[in-house]
């Protein structure tokens, strides 16, 4: 049984060992970069651990594995230019580094590259493993597209806002578990419910991560607190506030998500104030714990030893407790 | 017997029935909008040809085929952001039309539905569609970043800017065929000779891109000629240029290509001046002849009836006497 620690050092292990070519190095040398940037490689860690809730040789998932963690990368890297990020774990984005024609090229090549992984699983789980991906690897985008869109829309419901980071964010959570289970040589209906696990834990992440832009502790956080506020980022919390406000409330919060010239701190603290008389934050855990609880429902179904589900328990335990 | 206009014709009629989704808009109307621009869809055209030189059902073919017409245009996508085009076939560019960040999304995705259609080939073909096609995809990345390079690179020899344009352009070709061969169930001899010929050509077809650029009429060029001249662009013509010219015809070119405010057509004159002193449209079109000899040598040794092989040596043909 690998525990997620494990899984982790074996994909990193063999990032290590990728082997990309040298020339041209404009094209490569931002790929090491983000590769070598780091990360939980969480994704990557699921395909193994979806496989080893089956099988003991978690080794038949690792190049469908490195696809996923390149597939992210690749996102990554796009998703920075467009949403202007000049800093990733602390470190340059490449199109900061470099320029981004570099970075929208060698973000291409990553996502070929991912690709050129997903082939080399065995030939008779081909089929079934690019239909995930695929699948997958498209909604990610219409995800970040509808992200991007929500920014100018102004009605935007908590329906659509949970359907954009199921898309961006849950469904490759949920295709890494499913992809290990197809490398396991799991049942479709194993695999579909690991994926149904992925997608509701995926969920609770991202709307724990809406959670903890506001009420997380610098220290733990890892980020200044509040950038969302700042933004007026159409977040869980934001959005929930926007539907239960009425009256004087509804007009305070317009009148700062309006105003142009203000203080960091004043906005922030004013919004908070609002959030805390909705119950923004109750509300938001609530949902974050019903899509947990959805999420360990459909594992507790698949049919495998109880035992072998303690990395993934433990897993969705990390994802839900997590301060940062 | 398919005519390159019969192929386009069943390319065109699939792409009219792509049936892409509706939302979100802004990542799938760009996507229709560049596939609606048209275009020779010399690259499809070329996978069912390659096929056909072996079967007479090109109806297999199809989805591979599509598969590197999308492909085409992710590239197009993305290399008119990298080039800062405002313009493709006199209509506005995606991010001209929408923006930036839409042109690399649109981008990415059309990337992934090229392979979503490769992945609808026979199962027992998949291994090696996707083994040429990733290869052919890193390629073209990689040319795409030698292009880039070269702007700023002091001294590129003619075996670099060969190695540029085959991997930039030639490979596209060449895998195409490729592709269509193994479509037809072809021995890995014939697929590889049609892929010389195709690389060949490739190489000749970009050349003679070159060529017209300097000795292009515009009634037939379609586009102004002298783009290249005027931007410096190392092209086959520019680099012999620079190798064969010494003394005070050396310093006169450096001039022209050091010069920053200048008269259009008088640099264009002085430099095709230098040209022709130099004789270099007739060694660029020996360069040219010797592509497109060595690649119909390589379409001469394939192994079906002669009569198959019209379609592939009229476009070739097309290729190396057109004037646009």
């Amino acid at each position: 049984m690998y525990t997620i620690n494990d899984c982790q050092q074996i994909i990193n292990k063999s990032l290590a060992n990728l082997n990309l070519p040298e020339q041209p190095t404009n094209l490569y040398d931002p790929m090491r970069y983000v590769i070598a940037l780091g990360g939980k490689r969480v994704r990557p860690a699921l395909v193994l651990m979806g496989c080893n809730l089956f099988i003991d040789n978690v080794g038949v998932a690792v190049n469908p594995a490195i696809a996923v963690e390149l597939f992210h990368n690749f996102t990554l890297m796009h998703d920075d230019i467009m949403d202007h990020s000049a800093l990733r774990r602390n470190k340059p984005t490449v199109h900061t580094k470099w320029n981004e024609n570099i970075g929208i090229l060698s973000g291409d090549a990553m996502l070929i590259k991912a690709y050129a992984f997903l082939a080399l699983c065995p030939p008779e789980k081909l089929v079934q493993m690019l239909a995930v991906f695929n699948k997958m690897a498209v909604e990610v985008c219409e995800g970040q597209q509808y992200d991007m869109d929500f920014e100018s829309k102004a009605d935007v419901s908590l329906e659509e806002y949970i359907h954009m980071i199921e898309l961006k964010t849950a469904v490759l959570l949920s295709a890494s578990l499913k992809i290990g289970a197809i490398s396991a040589g799991a049942s479709e209906n194993d695999a579909g419910l690991l994926s149904d696990f992925g997608k509701n834990i995926g969920i609770a992440f991202q709307l724990q991560d809406d959670l903890l832009d506001v009420y997380g502790k610098l220290e733990h956080f890892g980020k200044q607190p509040g950038n969302d506020i700042v933004s007026n980022k159409k977040t869980f919390l934001l959005l929930n506030a926007l539907k239960l406000a009425s009256g004087e409330r509804l007009n305070t919060l317009r009148h700062w998500i309006a105003l142009k010239d203000f203080n960091r701190d004043e906005k922030i603290n004013a919004i908070i104030s609002i959030f805390n008389d909705l119950n923004i934050k109750d509300i938001t855990q609530h949902e974050i714990n019903s899509f947990y609880d959805l999420g360990l429902k459909s594992l507790e179904k698949v049919a495998c030893p109880e035992e072998r589900k303690e990395s993934l328990v433990r897993f969705a335990e990390i994802m839900i407790n997590r301060q940062n």
